[in-house]
């Protein structure tokens, strides 16, 4: 790639994914088909999707009792889903407010039961993640590990006696979990896991019961169970990309993975920390190590960086509309080198070049 | 491509098309990203949707007041969202049964609303499609104006005082039609438009009005109208597909694309219907130019000829598990040595060849 993508998502893919896509566009396989061409019914398909699920239980060692679900309409979808499958003897959903994701997730929850916060962490301006004791009677407890536009991310699972569903979008695969101690894990593809366009759901199995009986099918997370996510068509490019990806990250070895994570995060943050130009406004034990927003203190001046860096190859730091500033998302496929130009940039830009 | 595939979707794709796809995987336009990485936010992709959208209105003859919206979760989410957005004055919703997929929607819709068969040609065992008068005071009538396991297709438009709502998965820019006598047209992108995992849904906007307050973002149509389907991350890759699939049909001449249908639908019912081996059971004038299923007498035959359809590069024959047989899709990236090779097949194992 001749720039570096610091896109939030969808963003930056391991180069060998995009050039064994590549290779295999015209004929997956000797097939004389493309992959974007294959039945979802045909053996060579089956066999794609399988290996997907395989990889993914193997890589985030995902209990026999957990279902893997390859669903569409991002985690947007899942805000109406979840409520419509699970909230089903109460009513009753908490949320824990950690920013502008948690709110979308209980605006959309609202439109069909009862919702309740918890926990938050907004009279901190969402700069650090709730430490409450949580106590819920719920039919679940929502979380958003990762929180893509404040840079905070959860670092322990809470503790509480309902099913615990966590939106994993922008850091799943990025560090280890343990799926065991959350109920719903779900996750839109197009950062860690591969392009925009395919949503991963691991329920465990007990949930599928609560989906009532009045639902339309795809709303329904059993008949997705039921039929291995072939009910009808899935997104079967983006989920033959997930694949590639999966091999890649096995193939580095995940360890290497979230090692180089947290070497390049560190690196990020320490410049920033020193810099008595750009500052990250994040408690330093809550900090994201897929996105980190910076500033500084003023907007032209960020307006001004943003041109600067394009200038050198750097791409996407815009931070969302809401927030302003900048962002630098570090996924799973940003290489070394990006996080280095990106510092290099920095500096330069402190040191008055324009 | 080496071999001539007949899948009735995933389907196969112009070859012009994948080999541009193929052409850009890695650096789009010179930006250094590949599309599966740009931002959805980014100038670059935004041109892709608008293109898209802006090629499908001249394609289409899309009058200013219906609104394109670029959607996941195939037909079968729409299912849903058809009834959850449109079905709320009158909560009842009038079907024309024209088969499995018309059994599906309406099965899906009585999840959340009532619903009646206006017509059906059941007792035709759906070789047909039904001519009867419609009388509908419901909030809409749904129509499968493509039948893609029976082999059957409207030929013209049902007269109703209420909306019409018509799915054209399997048949959408495969003939010319007046959209200004339908009130909502969705189709999924597998089949005619490009690859699995978009869902096109062209509606009057008047009908935008129908949502009911309370429902969550992503079921809304209202959502994805005022936000040019960016609401959430799109299907960027299967949307920049359409597009390409798009600049083909207008590059070949969508009166050329429709003529060739035509031709080669009618060569292989020629052959079909002066076979003494082979046969189609639907009405004539109901033949779908799309997907053209026949059969041997025999279930032991049709395997047969599946195996040696296959040795000679003739793959994906096979009839929906439902109906047994053999199905051939011919859409629009079917090249007419494809439809050629399948009679030349056909008539060398008719004349005792295996």
């Amino acid at each position: 790639m001749t720039v570096f993508n610091f896109s939030a998502g969808p963003a930056v893919l391991p180069v060998p994914v995009l050039l064994k896509a590549q290779s295999e566009l015209l004929n997956y396989q000797g097939s004389g088909q493309s992959v974007l061409e294959l039945s979802h019914r045909s053996g060579l398909f089956e066999h794609i999707i399988e290996e997907t699920e395989s990889l993914l239980r193997e890589l985030l060692q995902i209990p026999d009792h957990y279902r893997v679900l390859f669903l569409q309409g991002g985690a947007t979808l899942q805000f109406s889903m979840l409520p419509l499958n699970l909230a089903t003897v109460r009513q009753r959903v908490d949320f824990i407010d950690t920013g502008s994701w948690s709110q979308k997730a209980m605006q959309d929850a609202e439109a069909f039961i009862q919702t309740n916060i918890v926990a938050s962490s907004k009279a901190d301006r969402y700069r650090s993640i709730p430490t409450d004791t949580i106590r819920s009677d719920a039919d679940y407890l929502h979380i958003t590990w990762n929180n893509t536009l404040e840079g905070t991310t959860f670092t322990s699972v809470p503790t509480v006696d309902v099913p615990l569903v966590a939106d994993f979008s922008s850091s799943i695969l990025s560090e280890p979990i343990d799926v065991s101690q959350f109920d719903v894990i779900y996750a839109g593809a197009q950062k860690n896991l591969g392009s925009a366009g395919m949503t991963l759901v691991i329920i465990k199995e007990d949930l599928l019961q609560r989906t009532p009986d009045r639902l339309g099918s795809y709303l329904r997370y059993d008949t997705h169970a039921t039929h291995h996510s072939l009910y009808n068509t899935p997104p079967t490019y983006s989920i033959y990309l997930t694949k590639l990806v999966l091999e890649w990250i096995k193939e580095q070895g995940f360890d290497t993975i979230v090692e180089r994570n947290r070497k390049q995060a560190a690196s990020l943050y320490a410049y920033l920390d020193q810099s008595t130009l750009f500052s990250n406004p994040v408690a330093i034990q809550d900090r994201s190590r897929m996105n980190i927003p910076f500033t500084t203190s003023e907007t032209e001046l960020d307006e001004q960086f943003l041109q600067f860096a394009e200038r050198h190859q750097l791409v996407n730091l815009k931070g969302h509309r809401s927030v302003g500033g900048m962002r630098a998302s570090l996924y799973n496929a940003m290489p070394t080198a990006g996080v280095d130009a990106l510092i290099a940039v920095l500096e330069r830009f402190e040191q008055g070049e324009r």
